[in-house]
């Protein structure tokens, strides 16, 4: 366990039991590959900040980092009387549920934490910040075997010698480790297979140039960046075998949300007979959605789409969209990828039946 | 006639009768917006290398640089004797031909000038050189006002109110003034359209953000930009009412070639019944070649992909590619707009018959 929890290789999270009450170190992904630098974290309010400014990114890892927000609000108020206790974490808790909306992994990881503090609702705040902190290192952990199971059950999808290509960042800096889509790939490698990763660089926040280009060339798998509008023109010049993908919401219907760009890949993907495939765990899937219309879409600051950083290019007076994500309709997706199997053609029936 | 090539408004190219004998002055559009300076061309292999770096894009401006750029090598060369002159003069059309692969106009231009230079084949260099710059100042006047038959064409597949997506810049900046694309746009606002524009940015060289924003903001036509992989997301959302694009070269068959993405956007068109229109002059338009994938597609260097100019973010050790071009087959082509008019469903018939 405390190999997962502080492994040696590089995560997007660790946890640090502190002389006073620990805390959360989470790597920079606004500045990688650049610089690469641990942020410390001791607040919910911290946490939602890093969420929200994208330190953390990645539907897993941002559930993680919540579970962990609210376990050091906790800890930071345990000394407090029981009902400015309470109050505080109550605010911590709405704190974290406000930093971003679409991933309903940050919801699923607050609901469990609501749940283990109800457990120990005759406790002390010293015994219930520990009990918390017990709970987000289980989710934690439970993380990275989550994801290392996806991996298995989605390698053999993946055939040796295939070019596969990937949107956004769904590796291990995605996740608490492995990764998601890039697990499945880390899998595939590790059963031998000679995959090559086509990495779209996913603008504006360039995940794919950035972190996942970053995490494969680390790791010696071959990876070739395109600009997210190359895609299309590599299908056609038949270039690609296979699209795997993560999620940071999947509606009960089977469609998909996440970053944006992926639905135009999925319907160049359809276009061209490349099967789609989408990794998450059963925590990304949210069955009170009927459909993706009804997943909510952040919209993100317009600096971000007029340029990159401080580096801004764009005609001045010029207006922007900048919606964060979009829906895949459960239609193109040819399989989804998860720690209890492979869902090929998802449907609500077969959505359902992974949660009994 | 000076007031076309000599114009007040912002031109990509402006020809100077000089002291000695004239220079060609270009937008250096690789610094646009931030910077707007015009950069002075007196030789074929200046012009070239002007169109290999893209000071001058758009394959309608380059035919015109081009074209002046042989006039300017025969001025330069005009007190050599003949022999010597010859020389260097299929030299310079050489260097010319060799700058950029993909866009048609380049060799239409060249072979007109060389039907100039045949024409005059008895006559001395300063004769030839003053014939081919009266040739290279027909071409230039001619684009404007073919831009603006094409204009007047597409205005009325334009509906009042809609919202355009336009892909790259196919504006005044890509051609010798009005634009193909944008052209057809401003024509529309020009007739009482309300119209605005949705720029897909464009990587890598950021065209739409740096050049049809800039044009669009500079002319009081509402214009919002969004990266290139955010076009499906406003499409399924019902933002988008019909598409329109220029084109660096459009096969006999009706397949188009034009700048990378332009593909994803045809086919997302396509998904979701909205007309994807075509602007280009019939000097684009190549009935030697008989379908798309006989179009050479550019490939550019990496360094455009892992960044911005100087400002590098991808991961060190990662692959590139970057293919500038992608070819949209003529099925998923509504409508080519030219100044002949509009040929709707586009095949070779229909092609052939404007050349008649």
């Amino acid at each position: 366990m405390s190999n997962i929890l502080n492994s040696d290789k590089v995560v997007a999270l660790r946890w640090h039991d502190g002389p006073d009450y620990g805390r959360l170190e989470m790597v920079d992904q606004t500045r990688l590959p650049a610089v690469f630098e641990y942020l410390s974290y001791d607040s919910a309010a911290g946490v939602a900040d890093g969420i929200r400014s994208m330190v953390v990114r990645g539907a897993p890892a941002i559930g993680v980092a919540a579970a962990y927000g609210v376990a050091l609000e906790a800890l930071r108020l345990q000394s407090q009387a029981g009902a400015v206790f309470d109050s505080a974490l109550d605010t911590g808790f709405e704190v974290l549920a406000q930093s971003r909306p679409t991933a309903v992994n940050l919801f699923w990881a607050l609901d469990r934490m609501q749940r283990c503090r109800s457990l120990h609702v005759q406790d002390s705040p010293s015994q219930l910040a520990a009990a918390l902190l017990t709970e987000a290192k289980a989710i934690h952990e439970e993380d990275v075997r989550i994801n290392q199971q996806m991996g298995e059950h989605g390698a053999v999808l993946l055939a040796d010698g295939a070019h596969v290509l990937t949107h956004c960042n769904a590796g291990a800096l995605a996740t608490a480790g492995h990764g998601t889509a890039l697990g499945v790939i880390r899998s595939a490698v590790a059963a031998g297979k000679r995959i090559s990763v086509i990495a779209d660089e996913t603008r504006p926040f360039l995940q794919g140039a950035r972190l996942t280009a970053w995490e494969m060339v680390q790791e010696g798998i071959p990876v070739t960046l395109i600009t997210d509008n190359m895609a299309g023109h590599l299908m056609a010049q038949g270039e690609v075998d296979a699209v795997i993908v993560g999620t940071d919401r999947v509606a009960a219907n089977g469609d998909v949300a996440n970053k944006i760009g992926t639905y135009m890949v999925a319907v160049l993907a359809a276009r061209h007979g490349i099967p789609f495939y989408v990794a998450c765990p059963l925590s990304t899937i949210d069955l009170s959605v009927a459909s993706g219309d009804q997943i909510p879409i952040e919209e993100r600051a317009s600096s971000e789409v007029t340029g990159f950083r401080e580096t801004q290019w764009a005609a001045a007076g010029v207006q922007v969209r900048n919606p964060s994500f979009d829906v895949t309709p459960a239609e193109l997706v040819s399989a989804i990828i998860t720690e209890k199997g492979v869902v090929h053609s998802p449907d609500e029936d077969k959505l359902r039946a992974l949660f009994d």
